[in-house]
């Protein structure tokens, strides 16, 4: 087997910190909405906090990237990767320093964001 | 700032998964023994569960990478890396599978490596 397989076999229920990177995220109906860029994991505890996501750029247009807290995805055993319940809506909608792809958030922007995505859209 | 500064500040309570590889580890006497590859998380829980660290190699001589349970290290916000009190001896009688780089351990595999890093050495 491939050195990448063996790092990152989709049934696997463990997955290598440098094999995250194009695990696809479903919406609630299944489709395929996104893939995770990179996840970012608290250095003390060792638990992941939050997924920077490329959503859309499947048919040809671009993609755009938000951070979603981890709270926000599930991890799916049959389909290999996470779904959300989160939708176009809360995107458009979503705080601005979550669209940014170059830096680490603050605990403040933490908080922000998990108030956010646990408010159901209108 | 730079990208890769941004992503992966030293004194930032998060680091970004793409960010890991290089990340110092420390003896109990605070010297430089060992950098983390990569880290193994589970898919579901969002949990490192082990760290695949490469010891030695820094007066010229080879590393040697063995996987190391998550509990085993300790993070230090002033050396800005983990802190384990493994041991040379430790690493000499690790299981086999444990030195292995190139695949995920399965469930009973885990169970054993922390079993023997919960042994204190004779």
């Amino acid at each position: 087997m491939a050195e990448t397989d063996a790092l990152s076999a989709p049934s696997h229920p463990l997955i290598a910190s440098d094999r995250i990177e194009g695990t696809a995220v479903f919406d609630a109906s299944g489709k395929r909405i996104g893939a995770i860029k990179r996840l970012v994991i608290e250095k003390i505890s060792g638990q992941v906090v939050y997924a920077v996501t490329a959503f859309g750029g499947f048919m040809g247009a671009g993609s755009e990237t938000y951070t979603i807290p981890w709270e926000q995805l599930r991890y799916d055993t049959k389909l290999h990767g996470y779904h959300t319940t989160i939708t176009a809506g809360h995107l458009r909608q979503a705080p601005e320093f979550s669209r940014r792809d170059e830096a680490l958030l603050s605990g403040h922007e933490r908080q922000q964001l998990n108030d956010f995505y646990a408010e159901p859209m209108p």
